[in-house]
């Protein structure tokens, strides 16, 4: 049997029992062993996005797993194996996908939101979507990937490169894996954090913290970085006064990346942008090559998984991870699916 | 005798006699022909710029002539080479000048604002910021290379490329001079201005133009685009209205380029940077890979510097050639510094 958490509107949710769906062609079936619940999951069950979300529905893309049936006409995966998957579907016919760009897909099919995702046991999808796993990857930090491919877009459309300074500001899970996948890649690295709490946990992770409610930033990111500013800013924290200090941390051609999404439009300094040649750029999802580097940056150890997952639950109690998550003091919390027996 | 153009305030200027200076180690002397009057020599004139630049002051850094005087260990230069100037002296210490960024240098000196320019009919500096003319080049087209290094820098650092789409905000001389760069690019291009004059003059350089209290852009983009949007905007105008419309025509990563100055914070569409991974990318004057190409331009002509030269006007003039130009109705104006004889 399949056991499936449906979210139902109004921040519940639903675990019923139904039949595997036998995979069709160029599909597979999978035992879903983790699913991690991230912002969006959040945003989902909080009913933000009731318009997009046609409940009821299993939500969910944040996962790990192996494949137990095969449907006709799939090549390359076979019973047994571990993965996970980028759980973007493109249409290949729009100008975005001609482009080269299927990742911003104009009728993007985001998996886990615009079509059934992966809290649940059994989970058919198509083949084209699973992403390998190593053998000896453990499958719970292997629920990490997703997220971590993430930071790794985000890194990498950054430009930055070793010896330069990033800062990061908010220290959620995306915050953190960023700041992560930053220093892996050589940077120096320093997370602005208001939450004492999430400040802890940064620097347990070897980050450097700073709270900007107590120390003037932009002068202790000049004295770091010996007048210079900083090469790269992240902008996680989604609000207002993020965007303000991100442009004056910048240095000459300094790029700012817009993680967080912001509702509404920002007032931005464009004379600083023109006066330090500092661009801003847009982020959103990833692409293949992000998920290899987050495989392996998972694999490696780079990415430090244990300190990530804070609470791993079971399926019949995901209204509670929801809640927890929701209460704060979590990082990460993972769905047990059952598919790791 | 040399004679000069003194700003003095107030929109006033007063020419005078003086002795010429004799050109020091390093230094070259050149009899100026032509010096243009820009926006931001505008701007000084109606006081906007009177905490930088102290009174009397001899303005001006769009300019070509022919050297006269050749000072102690210049080599390179000859006296009677035809010669413009690139207006900017860089510290060469700072955190910019090292990261290989001197023309954003944190002390830039910009000859012609911050120290003596070309208003006048002699003219000592540094051989260090000459570049070197064709022999062939009119002298008064030559004048025209300094804003076309402006354009072929904005267009350098927009990446458009042979066959893209990009969009101009603003019809002014700049806005102008960047069309016509993009389309010897090789993109398409249209331009969106609201005053008829100037969207005359640009479609009698070949340039698409589009009324935009008439047309409803986004349509009319997405229509000449095949749904995808431009892949670049040049946002030119400086107003608020500009940044809207730029962010609503890009194409999924497309390049939004700050050219004008925008002097109070802009909101931007955040959400959209972050929706299509656009970017924002500052521009500020130009390197020296940007005058090789815009001397390249201008005498190759395919910069149409007799379209663009609407006025020529004496030394003894200068302060009628301010007022005509901030009247409106002109599209580049020279001053005839008499070195051209
Ligand atoms: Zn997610
Ligand atoms: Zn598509
Ligand atoms: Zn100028
Ligand atoms: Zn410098």
């Amino acid at each position: 049997m399949n056991r499936s958490a449906y979210y139902v509107g109004e921040q519940s949710f639903v675990v019923e029992q139904s039949s595997p769906e036998p995979p069709g062609p160029g599909q597979v079936r999978i035992d879903v062993a983790y699913t991690g619940i991230c912002g969006t999951d959040l945003h989902i069950a909080h009913g933000a996005m009731d318009q997009r979300v046609r409940v009821p529905a299993v939500i969910g893309h944040e996962m790990s797993g192996r494949i137990v049936e095969v449907g006709a006409g799939v090549e390359g995966h076979r019973v047994g194996d571990p993965v996970t998957v980028m759980p973007l579907d493109w249409c290949g016919e729009c100008p975005a996908c001609r482009a080269g760009h299927s990742h911003i897909c104009h009728r993007l099919n985001f998996v886990g939101i615009d079509s059934p995702g992966s809290m649940q046991q059994s989970w058919t999808v198509p083949a084209r979507i699973l992403v390998p796993l190593p053998a000896d990857l453990s499958l719970a930090h292997a629920a990490l990937v997703e997220p971590t491919a993430v930071a790794v877009h985000d890194v990498r459309r950054s430009r930055l490169a070793a010896g330069e300074h990033a800062v990061v500001i908010g220290a959620g899970p995306v915050g953190l894996l960023i700041g992560t996948v930053a220093q892996a890649t050589g940077a120096e690295v320093t997370v602005l954090e208001l939450d004492p709490r999430r400040r802890e946990l940064a620097a347990e992770l070897g980050l450097s913290t700073v709270d900007p409610s107590a120390v003037d930033v932009a002068g202790y990111v000049q004295e770091v970085t010996g007048g210079a500013g900083a090469e790269v800013v992240f902008e996680v924290s989604g609000s207002a006064a993020g965007v303000r200090t991100a442009t004056d941390l910048l240095a000459v051609r300094g790029r700012l990346v817009v993680v967080a999404i912001h509702p509404t439009p920002r007032e931005v300094d464009l004379h600083r942008i023109f006066w330090r040649e500092l661009e801003v750029i847009g982020v959103r999802v990833y692409e293949h090559a992000d998920y290899v580097e987050a495989v392996r940056l998972v694999h490696g150890g780079q990415v430090p998984a244990d300190r990530l997952i804070s609470r791993i639950v079971p399926l019949a109690e995901v209204a509670q991870a929801f809640q927890a998550l929701a209460a704060g003091g979590d990082v990460k919390v993972l769905v047990d699916c059952g598919g790791n027996a």
